[in-house]
């Protein structure tokens, strides 16, 4: 088992569905990620956070192998962001972004986080990525998220960021977009190309999509009555999968397969309630039968 | 194993993608159907065509395991459509549809077809699947397909041939559309209310999802690098699913996601070339490879 350092925000989320709201309440791709990752093995968090985020907010950290050493708190308001669904919830559109503290945040590693086996660069500026880098020291996987906004505004950096990281967790749109290809498995190989040799593509609703050496692992979603919310469940996928390879002893084909199967199971576990309220009530017990729902979902016996 | 029959199209198409073009190929529902499922089993084939459908169009179904003696060629001429495909292949726009000999088929099934223990009623007229079901004698297995042209113009006959079939295969909007529901799950189960058992979902180049008795069956579709025409994938899908049952001793869950692998299998070649070009070609090694391929795709180990 191998501790993970995430670098990503922790934020407080607005969020408008068809089924209800939720007012300002802690989200974050490195909170959703912590939490997911923690499932599985030690989380070392390095983020920024307010004076607005009191102790009362802290507390979802507790009781979890989260390290919270890397958390800075500062004078000004939390990140803030709202979105709203659309019916099917399958599009969402941002109603804002409020930067504010972490518009100065520049990601300060602490020394006993600097040798972390695992390293995960949440989706933030490309340049605080390869900041992220210099500072950690020979990690066994590195994998990275990104976004359209980054593709478009620092293609530059991202392309250094590529050439530095072992893995990449993105969406299919951005896998088309990053490539300028439509065909996915051409659009995989092309990104190949530029670096990172794991592939982990997300396709929302749809599962989630691998490469592996002699072509590819794929996961449906897993078809769920109570969708609620899916803010997190990319960032929760991303937990579940790099907590699950940290906490094997080796990185194989098979555990990459069952850490996608990880990913999906607690994302799914996410997208079930508002918010964090699903994923943080989550037991091991939770986890290892939803794993199993996943096995009945896909497997059959060969002709 | 037991003979299928199938009443549906056999049409000519014109299709035109970013790739090519191709121009008044032999095609139609009951076309893909029936060259697909006679790969497991032995098809009755009632359809009709114009007197343009020559000897040599004709011969696309020598050496196979279709009977034609169902199969009426009158004076006229043959069902013609031509569809456009998008960039990414994901939507068509059809440029016409001259239905000629098709607007007058009443669909006369011949006396030793009557009791073939596995039916599927093509995506024709709800009145004309009904007509079918007048004439079989107590199938085992009725398949029905339709969309949602019939779904919004006879909805009352649709209605009825829900309640006399037992497996319904359609795609994710239809199923929406049909149940009003916009969560797959609970429009699956809005579905199966109205008559049908069992429910085969088709998502496109997102695989398929099938209802079974404690939840879902689902299965990704297999990444191609060269999608070139996604024409009569869908009643590809629906011959080698069907074709596979019919040619097991039983029905049960295992063999039921085994068919949805056949299925996906059989798609999987229809949509690498243009119209019947690839699937003509396909040998049961082929088959075979692919279902493997289906395999390594989508299994892993326990957690």
């Amino acid at each position: 088992m191998h501790p993970i350092l995430v670098v990503g925000s922790v934020a407080f989320d607005s969020i408008e569905t068809p089924f209800g709201t939720a007012s300002r309440v802690v989200g974050g791709a490195a909170t959703y990620f912590g939490i997911a990752a923690a499932h599985f093995t030690d989380v070392r968090l390095v983020a920024v956070v307010g004076d607005d985020f009191d102790d009362e907010r802290m507390q979802i950290f507790d009781g979890r192998r989260i390290d919270l050493t890397g958390l800075q708190r500062v004078a000004g308001d939390t990140f803030r962001w709202k979105g709203k669904y659309s019916y099917d919830l399958n599009d969402r559109e941002t109603i804002y972004t409020f930067l504010n503290v972490f518009e100065e945040f520049r990601p300060t590693i602490p020394p006993d986080y600097r040798s972390s086996p695992f390293v995960f660069l949440g989706n933030i500026h490309p340049a605080l990525q390869l900041d992220v880098l210099d500072q950690v020291e020979s990690p066994r996987l590195v994998a990275a998220d990104t976004m359209n906004y980054w593709i478009e505004r620092a293609p530059d950096e991202l392309r250094q960021v590529l050439t530095r990281i072992d893995a990449l967790v993105i969406n299919d749109a951005e896998a088309r977009q990053l490539s300028g290809e439509a065909n996915l498995v051409k659009a995989a190989r092309a990104i190949q190309a530029m670096g990172p040799k794991l592939l982990i593509i997300k396709r929302g609703e749809h599962g989630v999509l691998m490469t592996r050496r002699d072509g590819f692992f794929a996961a449906p979603g897993l078809p769920l009555e109570n969708v609620f919310d899916p803010t997190g469940a990319g960032d929760t996928f991303g937990g579940g999968f790099l907590g699950y390879l940290a906490g094997c002893a080796e990185v194989g084909d098979d555990t990459l397969a069952r850490a996608v199967i990880a990913g999906s199971t607690m994302a799914s576990f996410s997208v079930e309630a508002f918010g964090l309220d699903r994923l943080l009530a989550v037991t091991p017990e939770d986890v290892q039968q939803r794993f199993l729902e996943f096995k009945r979902l896909t497997h059959f016996e060969a002709l």
